[in-house]
């Protein structure tokens, strides 16, 4: 088998040299790589990351745990955490139920990004008391080796009930998430919170974030006795695609008859008509900060938690 | 440390039942698991990934490789594959960049399918030699190791064009992916063929299948000596989206003065106005097939490769 000193001999380089170049490290020139590369491929290299693991005890990939794929929500989140990994030479492998949690303990990840309910609170306190870093993205969670970047879900969901209010609303209908994620849990407060301090009347419809169950809510809602308009906030903007497109087949006319404020500003909901009010945050930069805590963790630099803040994206919907 | 024993002691069953419980088989009733999983719990139990895959020699995850994860595409296709996996009661990771091709020689994965020009052929052609498994969506590549999934692009491109010129078309721009990508090689092959066929003068401008390479590809047309209609056949959707930002933005009428046609059928672009014609195909089945494909492959079961067909959706934009 090709090792390593055989490319540094035909090249006629150090080891470390090879090593860097097929690692990816700026300390040698682009043209060395490319020419040790070139050599790697003649003698058909195959790196053994086995034995570069027990050497060197890390990977340079980070585990981001996520609970869903579906949807355009994660596509600019995973870009962020991408590109935001790339500036410290780490990568990131996706990944999406229990049977891969078990990279951490077998350090083929060297951290863990977390936004997955379904990834128990316990189990990544657990992980973080045996020295994994993790940044988790969907709860509060304490701990030395554990930073969090959490969504201002509360400023967020206060943002749109205002508006609500201040547009003269009479009754709310809030379609949440799944109960168990933190992220519909803390809108769904925030929601009531400030719903009653205006002693504003309301519904609760649990939805679980997908489109098509923001379809089902919008029927529900119709075969209701309801007055006009119909004011729903929609906890997030794939639900709220779901209903304009049950109401389209109604009579009634979105922005007049039923007003809809989503949350997310995911890139449908400019194209929709009308326009989707919606509350906005950057999820890039979110992906970036989560990326850059994590690496701040593993390297042992000191780091805070952060937040990502919100704001109202004027649509004609309400 | 606890182990496995310690578990099934505690709770009075086989070795082989916590196993069962543990690892999700159907095995043993919901029930069971629910309480050894409670015992593993309380116990403090973290499974050893590493000693479970020396003596299984498999971890039932499947690495599925994304060149990347941007736009909206990649929701229901990963979608898929993930359904189409559970059914075997596989997971999957999603992995990007080099780094992550080692989980391969390293078996924390059972298998790969790639969707990633970046993976090098050559390379894929190795670990099929070593025994892996592979299932590659974006190219031809024979091997005892590795199936195909592949969708059929020139027939998509085909359709797109015969549309074109049943309408009347005097000129068309290509608008291409990369041109390393093998989906962008056959949609720009089929597409000059039949534009040849029907002696229709046309100028290819490559983009790299993202929203602002097309609307960079729409400036310049415009800054072009050109004739109304100008007629466009984007390699895919996103693009043709980043094309619909900048014509708005002119007096130009897009699916009259502009007339587009995309490819992939993404979610946005019935929500464009006009609505985006396009070719669709099954983003989701393509996903399962190749779920399913690899798994019969892994198991030694025979399998064969498959195509992933096309149809045109007519829009109003072109």
């Amino acid at each position: 088998m090709v090792g390593i000193k055989d490319i540094a001999k035909e090249a006629g380089v150090s080891i470390s040299t090879v090593s860097y170049a097929l690692n990816g490290s700026s300390k040698v020139t682009e043209e060395t790589r490319e020419r040790i590369k070139a050599i790697a491929e003649k003698l058909d290299y195959v790196p053994n990351m086995a034995a570069r693991t027990l050497k060197r005890q890390h990977t340079n990939i980070i585990g981001v745990y996520l609970a869903d794929y579906g949807g355009s929500f994660y596509g600019e989140l995973l870009d962020g955490i991408k590109k935001g990994l790339a500036v410290f030479d780490f990568e990131m492998i996706v990944c999406s139920g229990e049977k891969s949690h078990l990279f951490l303990p077998e350090r083929m990840v060297d951290g863990a990004i977390v936004l997955d309910w379904t990834f128990r609170t316990q189990e990544i306190q657990q992980f973080a008391d045996r020295g994994h870093h993790v940044v988790v993205l969907d709860r509060k969670i304490g701990h030395e080796n554990i930073r969090k970047v959490l969504l201002d879900n509360k400023g967020g969901a206060t943002l749109a009930i205002s508006e609500m209010v201040a547009k003269g609303t009479k009754f709310v209908y809030l379609l949440t998430g799944s109960s168990k994620a933190y992220d519909s849990q803390q809108r769904l407060e925030a929601s009531l919170k400030e719903l009653n301090r205006f002693s504003i009347p309301h519904e609760t419809i649990e939805g679980d974030f997908t489109e098509p169950s923001g379809y089902e809510a919008a029927k529900q809602i119709m075969e209701k006795k309801h007055k006009l308009p119909i004011d729903i906030f929609a906890f997030n903007d794939e639900m709220a695609v779901g209903m304009y497109k049950y109401f389209e087949k109604t009579n009634y006319v979105i922005g007049k008859d039923v007003r809809i404020i989503g949350f997310d500003n995911i890139e449908i909901g400019e194209f929709l008509l009308p326009k989707l009010s919606t509350i906005s945050y950057s999820k890039h930069r979110w992906g970036m900060l989560a990326a850059e805590k994590i690496v701040q963790l593993i390297q042992g630099m000191e780091t805070e938690d952060e937040h990502i803040y919100t704001t109202l994206i004027n649509g004609d919907s309400f």
